[in-house]
């Protein structure tokens, strides 16, 4: 059986495949640490823990769940975006719950994207927009990010584009991998340009809470609903990136269309995980602080770290991630291996995001103190 | 926006439009009771409830899981097929868990279907086989099934049809709607074929503990890992639909294609779900005995109900369905229309699973045997 024409261009994940090797390295007795992957190591809310583990007892709650989510769940959601982004939603038309984000990547590609149609992806990006753009056999077309510009997309080079084909932008502020900051200013003018040239703009947010000055949402801009939808999640804001709970907000027929795609692909969510969803919701400001309080200890941390090696990077940045450029004309991958190879510490080469990441590298916060205090001194 | 051409082709799900009829009429007074769907409404078993509970409180345990899912998790998918069915797996090559049986057609149509390519498609049948189709722009080829033939394919129908196009035979024995036999022999048919013709046989399983003398898989004939997998589920077997918790088994080059397009759409199955799913699993065979025992007894009442409206059917058929066929020359909405309002009681249109299912109607034994004698008395 030969498999779809789709499947060409579309390889193993550079994580899955790098894991093994770190697996093989350690299993050799090598102490490799991992500051590589953007998984949170900190616990979850404790009250979502509960919420679960209290709503799997109902023991009448264990059938099929609604395609488009609890309508508690949703109005949770709504109650999450006026209180943080003070931005109202209708919960009926404008959220969708989702397994998570990059399954929403999908239901938008699924639900829009024709053969010759084309999308605009950030360089460097989440390999996600490429990878199932790709699935849907549409036509990428990078757009580069600069640290120069804040890592924000050069708006005149994107007019002297012939955007006729260009179905949807994908943009993701808090950005991933650079920590370019989301800004309204920013928000205006990629909501001013999805209007003209009629381009869906989706801002993929998860890493909104995380070492920002304030959540900021697209949505928040006014004349946003027209052209745009959000793609939001729990893994990063609450440490539950296991849990497989996102949400698609924003254009109500925008989210119609991805819950055809999605009512077709899926059968519900789990009651007891939008039960526990609900409640990692509901957490109190402190919470946000509470989290943010690691992250910032680590981060001074891997900024040693990086002073060490000579990188430099922005103290600025927002996100979970620590974005260095390279200055001993090292490639990423260079400086990657010789990090893995000389000190056993596993940091993601920049250039998997695409060439505009070649000198760059990526430092996660998701590990904790006393382990990176132990890579520092292996640099010392 | 326009959306895609490929979601001209797909509207609601029936059931959804129908359900909201249903909550419309409850809130009117009509003390509906709903036959129509096939969710269990029995408790799944105790040790899956409790696996879940310890399994969140492993506060480490909330981040993102492989793609694969836990090695433990198909080591007990492995172990369910030896002792069940007695079929030998690789746990590392010729099993992937799935989200839902649902997402596995999503993943093997996205892996295996070109635009051009045809797929056959049982009449009457499961909506998703046809809906995927849609979505991913291929084409369906119908087959019929025929109470006849023990609603089994007319293999000598198939021999004449035009086969060089065709890539994937969806298959789905027990079958849903009609209740026809999963039997070794067919299997063999049906393996038989698929070699000769070089098609991807995909049996969809999830039916078979329910009112079945014993349990089969197509993957116990002979040469089947050459050109068939199977979709399973633990949604009906262990009444966990709400849980999501699927698998796909066999040839190892299909899982390995289903897993790149799986890969690229999620990233892996909540820890807490697996744990519980290995407990459910693991379950002894009085599990299987009890809930049939319920069934028993609903199919009972049901067969009453069926004789006091003069429908036919037949007390061999395997599942959780009694697909009764229509006597008096109304066809399978008229039926449902006339039940749902002069009984306040709602029964699946045939129709709804292909032109060939018009003059039946399907019962659901998916209710508890008070709301079944209720609904005898209304008949009598």
């Amino acid at each position: 059986m030969h498999a779809a024409n789709r499947l060409h261009n579309v390889s193993e994940y550079y994580f899955s495949e790098k894991l093994r090797e770190i697996q093989t390295l350690k299993s050799q007795g090598k102490p490799i640490i991992n500051l590589g992957i953007g998984n949170p190591d900190l616990p979850p809310p404790a009250q979502a823990v509960q919420a679960i583990q209290n709503a799997v007892n109902e023991l009448n709650k264990h059938g099929y769940q609604p395609y488009k989510g609890l309508p508690e769940l949703r109005n949770a959601i709504a109650q999450f975006y006026q209180k943080h982004y003070q931005v109202s939603l209708n919960s009926e038309s404008e959220i969708l719950p989702l397994f998570g984000a990059k399954e929403g990547i999908m239901h938008l590609s699924m639900a829009y994207l024709n053969k010759d149609d084309q999308v605009l992806v950030p360089n460097p990006g989440y390999a996600s927009y490429s990878s199932i753009t790709n699935l849907v056999e549409a036509e990428i077309v990078t757009y580069d990010l600069d640290e120069n510009n804040g890592w924000q997309p050069d708006f005149d080079a994107l007019e002297q584009l012939d955007l006729t084909k260009v179905k949807i932008m994908w943009v993701n502020y808090p950005n991933m991998p650079t920590g370019g900051k989301s800004t309204t200013e920013l928000f205006e003018k990629l909501i001013a340009f999805g209007i003209k040239h009629q381009v869906l703009i989706v801002n993929d947010n998860p890493y909104s809470f995380i070492l920002t000055e304030k959540p900021l949402s697209i949505l928040s801009v006014k004349g946003a609903k027209k052209t745009a939808v959000e793609l939001n999640s729990l893994s990063k804001t609450f440490n539950m990136a296991g849990w497989r709970v996102g949400m698609l907000t924003g254009n109500k027929d925008v989210i119609e269309n991805a819950l055809k795609v999605k009512s077709n692909m899926d059968s519900g969510m789990f009651y007891g995980l939008q039960i526990g969803a609900i409640a990692a919701l509901n957490s109190e400001n402190g919470w946000f602080e509470s989290i943010n309080s690691h992250y910032i200890k680590r981060r001074e941390i891997v900024w040693k770290m990086a002073d060490q090696l000579g990188l430099k990077y922005d103290k600025s940045a927002e996100g979970f991630f620590v974005w260095c450029k390279i200055t001993n004309g090292k490639t990423s991958h260079e400086m990657s291996d010789y990090l893995l190879y000389e000190h056993d510490v596993f940091v993601t080469p920049g250039s998997i995001f695409g060439s505009k990441g070649d000198n760059y590298i990526r430092f996660s916060l998701c590990v904790d103190e006393k382990q990176l205090e132990e890579v520092l001194n292996r640099l010392n």
